[in-house]
């Protein structure tokens, strides 16, 4: 059996849809943000502007959060040595989980190596836990939940995307004593859209169905403390599991979820995800809780955050540039091509010193592939003036559409 | 519908089994390894010794694995900052990446947050790829390679514990044209015993199967090089894919993946677990590459590890405490019931200021709930007499069985 033969032809049919993806090989600098050197595949050195971090909001080098893992690091070492069970809980693993339950007005929080596993480690495990449970997915939930809801083997139906009328005719339909689970995003992350929380948990209540918010893409930047949309919402209450990132605005890695003492207690004692893994580093516990409780009492880089995106939508309007719609911080151009879409990237990358990484399938559907700009409190109005002039040269050059799509 | 109730009864289920985990809350000390301190509910303060880390050289104390990393902190911030192929590749994983390829004389490896993750994301892909594909898997194999396994949809035959009989038997009997993929580990965890790779490859080859290793438990442990057990026999060439983890000997955190280029891209191309997830921070991967490094070039740890572990055997041996048969570093003391095992281990932390964690199922099977030490190069005879001496006042106050399981 010729089984790199297989691999082979498995390579190249990506390579063939001109979606083979080359990551480019980055180095930031601390202070420095959204500078970066980027080493290319002959190890030369150059410098780029970041345009597509999900270090929202810089905090990955915030002097709080490096002041707290260089402490971190020289009282407990590197690891946590085990998993949490086995050696590996750590005082800072129980300080964050608190602050994370707070955050959320939850009553307790767990954490995962990451926002990942997260996903799949609670959904799995709690729809295994519900007897005939029957799971209410968006058809755009993030890959990490669609493989938690397979996992569990639970009946499943997709309901379209922030559809309110799709998911209450799949509601009606179900058996009404059957338990039940819907599972959505507050913001989505390619398309910049947010859910509409509050009629879907008032669907919940209807139907008698739990709810599973994930947040990763609004923990840190939306709401007074911080907890996301469902906290400047103030919905927080009426979820029943907020899952997040500390990989994002918070800068650092991990996932978690906040839920009631019975559920996480439930999920801890029961995810094989959790269970079975080494548990995340103190040092990056330590980092993750230092942001935590910085962006907790400060608005300051949530505001400047807002700002920056809407600016960055308004310039990239008045260059005629086809900006999607997005209701976040998130802003994407449309282009519609994998092949096509690399070749801006390439281009932006190679000639402008501009890093942008084109976004395809899988990562969002065919012919809507797409540059997801990420404009963070650090990217001023000199980069902005930088990137629309170099978009326009090379929407110019390549002859493309420019009407909003 | 009432889901506290459901949750509060699955938690009450493990409760009545005696095996509801409590985690101990510890700070490690930089330097003082296996010296840590325990948090109790009431947040009292008490000195331990640690003695069931899988720290197991203590290189997440080392040196160099410190420097590296407070380097990188200062140098690149803390977290990544997005996927590998969204603006998350560093510098550092690209240089920990070869490391690790060429430890295990591979042509390439792959990072993963965690070894779960790369036993997970690895054997789904990996056998989703091969259309018919039947898979041989051995029945103590660790939690998230049977979850790989279970999430690839593929034909699967456990084969009893390092059988090779069975083994053969089950090859036989499949379809010979079938793409097949025989996974197992080298050191099994909780029983420290080896399997037969050589004889294993042996029928891999005569039956036209690929081979998956998971040497977690035996990278920077095994071999000249530390490059596992298949390291120390010379036969990592024979290997199609072996997996290992940052986060036991080299003391820091994340997991890998080493095989062909092609298999590697594969992996890096199709699975969902290693696209959708931000990338291990450099910070890890910095304090990573330094622990690989110095562990390839210095045998001393190695060699001080299995002296202690050989050591602590003869000690229990001769207080004829019933320790079981171990051709590793590790030393399983048999209970072979889930509330007296976690008695004699509440005894030895809250009276002797030992830590060692009960384990219970699911980790292994019920009815040989055990105690599983880990000694290491810095658990010295002064500790190991205090070990065993409290293991015994134990054993006599609990009348407990002493001859060997």
């Amino acid at each position: 059996m010729d089984y790199e033969k297989i691999f082979s032809d498995a390579i190249k049919a990506i390579r063939d849809e001109g979606r083979y993806r080359v990551f480019a090989d980055i180095t930031r600098h601390r202070g420095d943000f959204p500078r970066a050197t980027r080493h290319d595949a002959g190890d030369n050195a150059r410098s780029i502007t970041v345009w597509c971090s999900n270090d929202y909001l810089g905090m990955g080098q915030h002097p709080k959060v490096l002041e707290a893992m260089h402490t971190a690091l020289d009282e407990t070492g590197a690891g946590a040595g085990g998993t949490r069970n086995i050696a590996g809980t750590n005082h800072y693993h129980v300080l964050l989980e608190n602050e994370l339950a707070d955050l959320h007005g939850k009553e307790a929080a767990l954490l995962f190596t990451s926002g990942y596993i997260s996903n799949e480690a609670t959904l799995s495990t709690v729809a295994k836990l519900l007897p005939g449970c029957v799971i209410f997915s968006d058809e755009l939930n993030h890959a990490s939940m669609i493989q938690g809801i397979r996992n569990s083997g639970a009946e499943r139906h997709i309901f379209r995307h922030n559809d309110l009328d799709h998911l209450e005719e799949l509601l009606m339909a179900a058996d009404p004593l059957a338990p039940k689970l819907i599972a959505f995003e507050s913001v989505y992350s390619m398309d910049g859209d947010i859910a509409p929380i509050e009629k879907i948990c008032d669907l919940a209540d209807k139907y008698g169905a739990m709810t599973y918010l994930d947040e990763v893409h609004a923990v840190g930047l939306y709401g007074p403390r911080g907890g996301g949309v469902s906290d400047r919402d103030g919905l927080a209450d009426r979820l029943t599991i907020i899952e997040g990132t500390l990989g994002k605005a918070f800068g650092v890695m991990g996932g978690y979820i906040a839920s009631s003492k019975m559920l996480v207690d439930v999920v801890r004692s029961y995810a094989s995800g959790f269970i079975f893994t080494t548990a995340l580093s103190p040092v990056l516990a330590a980092g993750a809780y230092a942001s935590v409780k910085h962006l907790k009492g400060s608005s300051a880089e949530r505001e400047k955050h807002q700002e920056r995106a809407a600016q960055l939508k308004k310039r990239f309007k008045e260059a005629n540039l086809p900006v999607m719609d997005s209701e976040s911080h998130i802003v994407p151009v449309f282009i519609g091509d994998p092949v096509l879409c690399k070749e801006v990237s390439d281009i932006l990358l190679n000639e402008f010193g501009i890093y942008v990484q084109p976004i395809n399938y899988p990562t969002v559907p065919k012919g809507t592939e797409r540059l997801r700009f990420t404009p963070g409190p650090l990217h001023d109005d000199n980069v902005m003036d930088d990137l629309v002039r170099s978009l326009c040269d090379i929407w110019e050059r390549l002859n493309l559409v420019r009407k909003a799509a």
